[in-house]
């Protein structure tokens, strides 16, 4: 784990009014970067003292592998440069490890988009006529993105009733979503398109993401202008930012295209993430699926996102949509894992899922195929 | 103009390095927040020096109207207290006021959403279901929204050709939309709907907003998750908020809805803005409509926007979407005034627009009904 290096925002634990400060993962303890001798004069103080990631994101590669050449260094040396920062990781709480500046969330599993297609749309093809020529995607809210372990409540909504006239009332159809969220470190200027091979200048890394869903609303509201309110209530992601520099066996080769794409969004060698993705419900393992089967890679998402002369923010968020095999139990959400509440889903308690019940913890985490734990994002579902 | 006392950011002309003041304008001058020796003291001096609004509209409802008194004080008493912080408006740059927190873009004018209904799904009821029940929206990008005067670059994105096949080029229908900006002061808590009756609360003032958009990428992008890159290369807006404080009597009642809304989005008393806002091409006037015709009003957005608990930040932007009336030079934006292409408009130059051209320029202007002016939105087009 120490080699991954995972870069997060914490406090003590129960020590709500303090300003967060930033650590490393390492195992069990947590390296606090402020206060580690042995970083002293690596990066500004103000970078290493800041209570969010976003002054360290913006720095860009050089001051990444800066930072993680002299982490590894302390943390082989040890001693007295860098063991009074090193804390126990069950005395801290992790906050939102950086400002969220735009959240964009993708389409990229073409089991997914196909599967909510021939849901929601019964009479028509399962994909829309662009899904195949580029990552389909619109903006979620950044300002409701929350840590995990955050409680989210149930959101109240407009649902229509049989005559077509809505009524306000808790979503009964409460979902999850399994998916990556990939995190900008450095910007891009305004008006020049990022290349797909010159992506990874500026993705600094990955966080486990859970995008909250009300299926009722988001189906009420979606015409003609996309998902809002149905999705803007909560979106978790995991604590700890595993860079990309961690990474960089966990690749493999993306589907190979059915159609396209075009130029500007090829890309040689393997960019998929070699990740698999695990859900839990209530502590039962209810969903396994691979990153690696997502149609579009992260240098291609970035390469679409800024195509239109669009400019990346340190810590903007890239979800990647929900991750989804075919299999039934490699499905990420409930919406295809219950085909819309049709097929509903029986836990080993006997109780039975169409959509989630208050009190209900899901747990997402991710691995990477060699095995390493690329942490978790939690949160329990509380009554509206 | 100077009882409006519309709020801003500047820098000395010329001085790109500097870093931003505050000011509020006065008429042909711009009171410099910080430097003012009447106002110290009135507000925090870290809230007067920032370089952006943010922290200000973070205080909330007294500390704007106590800032507005002190000013207004200030400037009746003239002399050594307020002189030295008066500069020549012509001797500063405005900059963007404030940073943007989440951006949401509406739907707001029932002419505008069923001319665009019946535009671009010909075979289809003008309206989508949901319409008369919420005020329809979706998130816009944040980090590309920018100030009055910054030259807007034809952005670049995927058009189908007529055998279905996607080709990356530069849009050829560059289109403009009129529309009002509300701008989020007091925040508001996770979970917390915002009713109506108390959104004037959270909502500090008002920007005119050019939602510029690429209706060809628009087209083909968006199903089934709505506009994403047809918009997100770039939002204008006034560089001066003028707060809703100054705007009392600028108020009108409502069209009366068709059927609807729901009580939670119920609003007694004369809620839409009595604002005329007026577009001119290189310098002809080609629309003028009126914001009180707007269906939804300000404080039905909030309470839409809030009423699943997504919580509010300052420098929340919102637009209220293309504010169209009936006749044809009420239209505001080309798509409806030119019918999607197939009625063009010839200009007193006798050139004919079907699409905004490079080197067009759009000014965007809105006056309250009484007469005063609002500021205004100025953006021209570079070529691709």
């Amino acid at each position: 784990m120490s080699d991954l290096q995972p870069l997060g925002a914490f406090r003590p634990a129960g020590a709500s009014t303090e300003a967060p400060r930033l650590g490393v993962l390492c195992g069990e303890a947590v390296l606090d970067l402020a206060a580690a001798p042995a970083l002293r004069g690596v990066l500004p103080d103000a970078v290493l003292a800041a209570p969010v990631l976003n002054p360290l994101l913006a720095l860009g590669p050089s001051a990444w592998s800066a930072l993680r050449e002299a982490v590894a260094r302390a943390l082989a040396e040890g001693g007295g440069a860098v063991e009074p920062a090193l804390l126990p990781r069950a005395g801290i709480e992790p906050v939102l490890p950086f400002e969220v500046a735009d959240y964009v969330d993708f389409f990229a599993s073409r089991v997914h988009a196909e599967t909510c297609g021939r849901i929601l749309r019964p009479d028509g093809d399962g994909l829309t006529p662009n899904w195949d020529w580029m990552p389909v995607g619109y903006h979620g809210r950044a300002g409701t993105v929350v840590v995990s372990g955050t409680p989210v409540r149930r959101p109240c909504g407009q649902v229509p009733g049989p005559d077509g006239t809505p009524r306000l009332g808790p979503s009964a159809a409460l979902d999850y979503e399994a998916e990556l969220g990939l995190v900008v470190g450095t910007p891009s200027a305004p008006g020049e398109p990022v290349p797909v091979d010159r992506a990874h200048e500026h993705l600094f890394g990955l966080v486990v993401l859970n995008d909250w869903s009300a299926r009722d609303i988001q189906a009420w509201e979606s015409a003609p202008l996309g998902p809002h309110l149905g999705k803007s209530f909560a979106t978790s992601i995991s604590p700890w930012v595993v860079p990309f520099a961690a990474l960089k066996d966990a690749r493999a080769p993306a589907p190979a295209p059915q159609r396209g794409p075009l130029p500007h969004l090829r890309e040689d060698g393997p960019g998929a993430l070699d990740v698999d993705v695990v859900t839990t419900l209530n502590g039962q393992q209810i969903a396994r699926a691979r990153a690696a089967e997502l149609s579009w890679t992260p240098a291609q998402l970035v390469a679409h996102l800024t195509s239109n002369g669009a400019s990346l923010r340190s810590g903007d968020l890239l979800g990647t949509g929900t991750i989804s095999g075919a299999a039934p139990e490699a499905r990420g959400c409930l919406l295809e894992r219950t085909w819309a509440g049709r097929d509903p889903l029986t836990l080993l308690d006997g109780s039975v899922r169409t959509w989630l019940q208050d009190g209900d913890e899901v747990v997402i985490s991710a691995c990477a195929a060699a095995g390493e734990d690329l942490g978790e994002v939690r949160g329990r579902v509380l009554p509206a």
